[in-house]
């Protein structure tokens, strides 16, 4: 394993940039598609929901792999930051799409509420089936004016 | 140590059993004191914030040992889950207190705000030093009725 990858640090970043999570299909519009800004940023809330329903669900790898490595620049950490980074851009772009105020503000308050549904839900003290992680999306969506 | 502990996992749980975090003490109002129930709540962020700008913060250790461990079982997760359910209650009291619509509702997404945060600032992802867990926190207080 390590004359494939190089070290132990390479194999955890290599197996955190195995495919995307099926929410990210969800941001980018097929054709015809008739979503709005608002529901696709809001997808990515039900989907995190029916994941953390699935047995063995530990949360986002992503940031277990930050909060465990408490080393931003280890390769797995770089790996996850970038993943991070195009989640908070993906709801940036539809935030402004969907006319938010302040579409960067925005795109990292849902960045909180996404990260933390994952860590609570994926440790086991919360459970995010009756849609609270999308319900308080929603909440904030409205106040910054995404219809 | 071990003789001490009995085991490594006792020894971490009794190294999280240290005195309570500085914000518990801004929950439990004192004689005289003018807070209302919405200020105490944004206390804890603003408290949040000041401890996320310290040299050497790596997040809160309740949610860290939560998600490291993956383990509910676990000594030292029993712990975490308490501390982190005695703040979500303070939530809700205060909530209730400040005439919240859905105190226990407003609570849970509190603490969506409030982990996702933590865990967001301890992994040098993001910084809470322009007010943003607070900000996000007012616009939940706001929705949910609580003035």
């Amino acid at each position: 394993m390590y004359q494939l990858f190089g070290s132990k640090d390479e194999m955890l970043a290599a197996s955190l940039e195995r495919r995307p999570p099926g929410y990210e299909a969800g941001l980018s519009p097929g054709p015809g598609e008739a979503a709005t800004p608002r529901e696709r940023i809001l997808y990515v809330f039900e989907r995190l929901a029916r994941a953390s329903a699935e047995p063995g669900y530990h949360g986002c790898p992503y940031l277990a792999a930050l909060v465990e490595l408490k080393d931003p620049g280890h390769a797995a950490s770089r790996v996850a930051r970038d993943a991070k980074e195009r989640l908070k851009e993906a709801f940036r772009a539809q935030a402004e799409l969907g006319g938010a105020r302040d579409s960067g503000l925005l795109a990292r308050q849902l960045m909180l509420v996404f990260d933390g549904a994952s860590a609570r839900s994926g440790a086991g003290v919360e459970s995010l089936d009756d849609g609270l992680a999308t319900s308080t999306a929603t909440t904030l969506l409205d106040a910054a004016g995404v219809g």
